[in-house]
């Protein structure tokens, strides 16, 4: 009998955990710094977070965090489940290139770069093809009436994810955040989070780009009719990828799962990453200690993730909008949070009176 | 009869709001950037508060965004209400000067820089006559018991905030961040909020700086004590300052009166600074309309005065350390904001299909 091939497809090695050695002494650390115990708050907890995933303390500042855009058209959005055309997938992938979107803005004043990664646009050609590098096929079935994938694409598309990991990884990125663009995404999101934390579609169902109510009912049948396929492969993430998933889904899966098996940490961050994270620590059970939640969308579904992630966001600004931006807006704070260990001075250091 | 003087003491011209037209540009230009409306959250309304402060659209993004930390000791610490020595004020002076301090490595990292004022720390010589340019006293009294200042006292530290965000103001700041250090301050900023709310003591008594249950209980005692003396000048704010507020606290409410005088944003810190911010709503009406709360404390009063003040926090982070420190870490959080309006491309510019 074989081992199974823990380097590529669905199957992970065990996860180890952060460094419990470099916590410990982060943690040891923040109580000689000057200021009251624990007055930094989540401040505190992100710099140990940070220490544990670097194996250092202090921790060195980020210098390459990266951003990668999982783009993917969705064949539910014939449901009409959207509130913009499927061809907003591939002129946003333009218009991420061309630096105009609001990851592009908001990851450079956090001092990130992006990457775009063309899975399943719905176009003959990926934009280059260093875009289209993963490509994994054009759009992914409508889950309302048919699997999104077949078994061996659900394979090829974790695999690109965790190949696209891999590749920034070894080029040097210190920190990851995953994003997403696709039209019709969120339809696919939320079912896959009502199927791994048995929500009803009432309770998940959001309103994506901001579809009416006609539209909202339209996406609750939508979810409702591909939960119904999807109850018969909870226990099984890539089934799960392939009734109701997608093929960026699959492919942020892999990213996700990949990077704590790299020992990297992520910036997970709205709903369609999320629950693709959901799969990942099921693919790659304890992968969730690699990473922190960016931020809390307005999407119902994002909050159901988080909580059985366990995962408390670093923000809440009542955004919406994918592509990673708010993860990138979490970013600052956790380059704030390794500066508090690295640079302030200790009560010794500065000469100043302990605690009476 | 002589009109009042304006210019300096507790006296404030009335205070004109942001400019309407370029809040009403920046929001349709928001609608026209290439992300479904509504779906940047907090951070549109960041960028069209931004933009109505500069009176410009887009925004400038920031390029002197300035802290300032208001020094002063406390007579109330002679109550027992706070876990450190009062000594500790001075030596986190020179913790600030030397750069050691948690604002110096958050301000840092957000592109800002610290300057700090002596405004009552109970020393013999201030550590340098910059620092001490605007000293109004050593110390002040200890509320518990007796008036923290008299009334020239407290019309002259409203009047050293003021002179304080012109020197800013006129070097060239475009965004102050107002921060405070002071063992026992939130003493007399907690009887500060009772007064103005009209909350009873044992809602609003926080630990501080970590007190025990014993110091809790002290520190209660202490603001019960000043909040009774308090009560016959609630609506007088200079009195406020005088009966239980301290040299710091009206130094801070001149500062934000006179950032919002001369038209320049402000990011609120926590609770000391919150409380400040009360008072200087009371002394010039309107003032509020140019601040933002940057973050949430753990403090109990710090919610009941950004609540009085309309003003939502940017990021709750379960921090409780003053300095600034809440306030500077939002600050990439506005930065981010402008970036949107300033950079992000138009469905236009970017040829994207319309919403359907």
């Amino acid at each position: 009998m074989t081992e199974p091939d823990t380097e590529s497809g669905a199957a992970f090695a065990p996860v180890t955990a952060p460094d419990a050695d470099a916590a410990a002494a982060a943690r040891a650390r923040q109580a000689q710094l000057t200021k009251p115990p624990g007055s930094l708050g989540r401040l505190e907890e992100l710099s140990i977070w940070a220490a544990s995933c670097q194996g250092a303390c202090p921790p060195r500042m980020l210098t390459r965090p990266r951003v990668v855009v999982f783009a993917a058209d969705h064949g539910v959005t014939a449901a009409g489940v959207s509130a913009f055309p499927s061809a907003v997938t591939g002129q946003m992938v333009t218009n991420f290139e061309a630096g105009g979107a609001a990851i592009n803005v908001l990851a450079e004043v956090a001092g990130a770069t992006v990457r775009v990664a063309d899975i399943a646009v719905d176009c003959a050609e990926p934009l280059s093809a260093a875009i289209g590098a993963h490509k994994v096929r054009r759009g992914s079935g409508n889950i309302a009436v048919e699997d999104a994938l077949t078994e061996a694409e659900a394979v090829t598309a974790v695999t690109a994810g965790r190949r696209i990991a891999d590749e920034e990884v070894d080029a040097g990125a210190d920190l990851l955040i995953a994003g997403d663009m696709g039209i019709g995404n969120t339809t696919a999101a939320t079912t896959l989070v009502a199927a791994l934390t048995g929500a009803e579609p009432v309770v998940v169902v959001g309103r994506g780009t901001g579809i009416d109510d006609f539209g909202w009912m339209r996406k609750a049948a939508a979810v409702r009719d591909a939960l119904y396929r999807a109850r018969a492969v909870t226990g099984d993430p890539v089934g799960l990828l392939r009734v109701c998933g997608g093929a960026d889904l699959a492919a942020l899966a892999g990213f996700c799962a990949q990077a704590a098996q790299r020992r990297t940490p992520v910036l997970l961050d709205g709903l369609v990453v999320t629950a693709a994270a959901l799969v990942a620590e099921q693919l790659a059970p304890g992968a969730r200690a690699w990473w922190q939640a960016g931020h809390r969308s307005t999407e119902p579904a994002h909050s159901l993730a988080l909580a059985q992630l366990g995962l408390e966001p670093i923000v809440d600004l009542g955004m919406r909008l994918g592509e990673g931006t708010g993860a990138a807006l979490a970013l600052p704070i956790v380059r704030a949070a390794i500066a508090t260990l690295a640079s302030m001075a200790t009560f010794d250091e500065a000469g100043i009176s302990a605690q009476t």
